[in-house]
């Protein structure tokens, strides 16, 4: 069975290539296997993290005619009420970089005691089957708390300000293994990995 | 691991609890299993399959705080643009019966040629995992053509109108091993069971 990617994430693609790797009879592709004119432009609209991962899978579902896998995911803070959450990417501007992003979310919980910085990485992961695009759904929840300063330098995003209490690090400070192993998206794409494996036996 | 099945139609979990009969460390129970007063009332008010079966297996999940399943399904008629879709169980009244509900839609199709009348089930299953409330949704399609007069006794709903092409029967001409297997619902439990296999392991 083939599978198309509903990414142009370069280091998404290797991530989900090796996680799938032991997958028998699946050939993993991406968008970027297609010509640009096949995939319409991808608009993330969604409110939230399973409507925009579900836009984009059905997207490239329609425009492949083969089965398409798209993740979205972000970082939901309690004291700001669950954002930056769908806004995560974009949050605090588009063109600013991580470390600015970083600096800006510590500044709004500047004066928010450390038991009160709660906080999780949440990711969606949608696959959708032609013909009759039907559509799994799997999530998956990591937990932690967000640091007054930043720590660590793997991974990317919001992964130096989120401090994870049963390993003493920021996810920042994890290996990328480690990481995989209790991230949101390896979680997610866990669970994921056993549809797939059931679609391509079927 | 518990699991409660957020339906009181012990067909249902008969059916349910069989098909996961061999998942170990796997207890499967329902809201029957609970005091009435724990489970609030449940309306399936959504617009979707999928908004149906989340309300239904949320509610569950946050009562009991179990994982809970549930699963709503229907029949989509192309020359009616796909209804009666989530109101299948409603549709031509409350009171009505299976036998009286299908010749109701039998009616709506009388001058619809036979190749016209492609239909589809479609069943959506979600799961939902407390403490973080993951969902994790499997759908399942069977294709098929609405005939102009009921056949059949096995099943119940609009199976005696629903003609499956690849057996030269309609579903409730047959056995219920063999409607499990190709069944809509059939094949989302398929899917769910490796998810939650995969959850009963971690």
């Amino acid at each position: 069975m083939k599978l198309v990617l509903a990414t142009k994430n370069k280091g998404k693609i290797a991530e989900i290539k090796e996680f799938l790797s032991d997958v028998k009879g699946l050939e993993v592709l991406s968008i970027l296997d297609f010509p640009e004119d096949k995939i319409p432009p991808i608009e993330e609209t969604g409110k939230s993290f399973e409507e925009n991962a579900f836009i984009k899978a059905f997207t490239v579902a329609k425009a492949t005619g083969l089965p398409a896998l798209a993740d979205d995911s972000g970082l939901e803070v309690d004291a700001l009420g669950g954002k930056p959450g769908v806004r995560s990417a974009r949050f605090g501007g588009e063109g600013i970089t991580d470390a600015e992003r970083n600096k800006k979310l510590l500044s709004l919980l500047e004066n928010v005691p450390s038991k009160e910085r709660s906080a999780r990485f949440r990711c969606c992961m949608v696959l959708v089957v032609p013909p009759e695009f039907e559509k799994y759904v799997a999530e998956g929840v990591c937990e932690g708390y967000i640091t007054t300063e930043p720590r660590g330098s793997h991974g990317f995003g919001y992964d130096p300000i989120f401090y994870l209490p049963k390993y003493g690090k920021t996810m920042a400070e994890l290996t990328r293994s480690e990481k995989n192993k209790i991230s949101h998206r390896g979680k997610a794409l866990e669970k994921m990995k056993e549809i797939i494996r059931s679609l391509v036996n079927d």
